[in-house]
């Protein structure tokens, strides 16, 4: 069994109130993948330029994640983001975007990619989205996610994406955007009557909710005193998220189970905004992640006795 | 064994999406004490104007809260308070402060409101507080909320109300701003220093964390599809979790008893906010608390399964 994801490849400059870096690994699809590595065998698919060498794949090969469709284009530049976060680290104001090798990009994946057991479909325009998921077409689970971009200039396309998979993990403040629904509740309902069964909304330091046909299910945040960098933190917890799923391929993909990836999500966030870019999760091991798993457990249970 | 509130008794005129009130019975201290009358005697200490009249002391009798410490001022007019709630409910707008008799307030309590076993210092000025809490020396427990007005305005006596209480009960915002710590965990240490040994951060719609000396626990807020009127929602919540703190006199103040509390306040300000100011608090069954807890902990729970 395998993951793939098809997302950005990404060098990228933060700025926090903790430090900065000038060009680090990033991208939706490497801090997914990294994230992912802990539960299975993974596969990127996404285009690099001629800037993007060996120290960059290596840190992805070194958790095991298969390369093969990352796609070297020759004379291009890898996808750049630039960005700064304030004091309190919920907003970041993006300074700078190049598209270098994304704005050509067409997805063409290898047989192993298209095989896949459970695809996810990080950030990008939502065409390629649909590209991808129609060639990969044995997946028992496959989750997408996008942003405010996409909602604004390509909300048709992400509406019928969205329609193809079985997840939607999104912002929540994007799910108001995308629904125009204030309440979380709603809105879950009305993107379940697009198609995908469940909907996972991230809810920054206040951690993530999901609906399924079951019913609803939050955690919190792990409880961090500092967080360095919250860039990928998203894309971390996908990888938890959708990575626990892959784990599991003899169960049947229930609201109990999704429950436990919610928890496994949360807790590769958390180390991901514990240093810059993919620094923290690069070296974690996969004994530290189990016991942030176990202690969110604890953070979360109280006896729920009845009056009187 | 009892519990004390003082806080404030109003008339609020409220706006939201889904309709309006142009004057019903509110103020932090009666959503607080509906709310723990589900758990203990509850003594109400405030004043009110001739304006308020049978029918609104009705509401709070009828759930077996006295009222004998609720002091009708003569010539006097009841704080009121008018505020309207836009679109998605988290932001509001006060449109009117009247202090009415709160300007020249000074608390006198009877003899059975200064024995109370539990004591809620809510939303008024801090120095006025601090009178409170020095005549009321046998409570076992005394929690405090405030306010970014009484930040801005009164903060060494906000500081010095705050060293005097167990427990501080803040939304996280004006958490923040009190302590100029965004980080919640950095946060509730400098409170904790200050003299309260338990922090809880309200944050509306997510729920709510609480930091003891034994660590962290967090709750979501239950999940609603319709929220009518989130007015005293944070008191309903203060009313949940001090009055079942007051419920179990018996039982050592542990951070388990605390999280069983942390669920009844959750579980009390959704009722709060399915109608308009106390309208469904004040019909509301024991039952239905009991049962959204039991849902709350089905809400939250998962099983914290290692990997591999």
């Amino acid at each position: 069994m395998s993951v793939t994801v098809v997302g950005s490849i990404a060098f990228d400059a933060v700025k926090t109130p903790f430090g900065e870096r000038e060009r680090m690994l990033g991208g939706s699809a490497v801090h997914f993948a990294l994230a992912a590595s802990f539960f299975d065998e993974v596969r990127v698919v996404g285009p690099v330029g001629e800037d993007f060498g060996e120290p960059e794949l290596a840190v992805l090969r070194e958790r095991g994640v298969s390369t093969d469709d990352v796609e070297a284009v020759p004379g291009g530049r890898t996808f750049f983001w630039r960005g700064v976060y304030g004091w309190d680290l919920n907003d970041r104001e993006t300074l700078d975007t190049q598209l270098g090798v994304f704005a050509e990009f067409e997805p063409r994946l290898s047989d192993a990619s298209r095989d896949c057991d459970v695809l996810f479909l990080a950030n990008i325009q939502p065409d390629l989205q649909r590209q991808v998921r129609a060639q990969c077409r044995r997946a028992r689970f496959a989750a997408l996610d996008s942003m405010n971009l996409w909602i604004e200039t390509a909300r048709d396309s992400l509406v019928a994406a969205i329609g193809e998979v079985d997840c939607l993990i999104l912002n929540d403040a994007e799910l108001r955007q995308l629904t125009g629904e204030p309440n979380l509740v709603r809105a879950a309902r009305r993107i379940r009557e697009w198609g995908p069964g469940v909907v996972v909304a991230k809810q920054g330091e206040y951690g993530a909710a999901m609906i399924t046909e079951e019913g609803f299910f939050a955690l919190p945040a792990y409880p961090l005193e500092t967080v360095v960098d919250p860039t990928g933190a998203g894309d971390s917890f996908a990888g938890g998220l959708v990575g626990y799923v892959a784990a599991h391929p003899d169960e049947p993909l229930s609201h109990e189970l999704l429950c436990q990836a919610m928890a496994y999500g949360t807790a590769l966030a958390s180390f991901n905004v514990e240093e810059f870019g993919v620094e923290r999760v690069a070296r974690l091991r996969a004994e530290e992640v189990s016991e942030r798993v176990v202690e969110l457990g604890r953070m979360t249970a109280f006896s729920a006795l009845p009056l009187g």
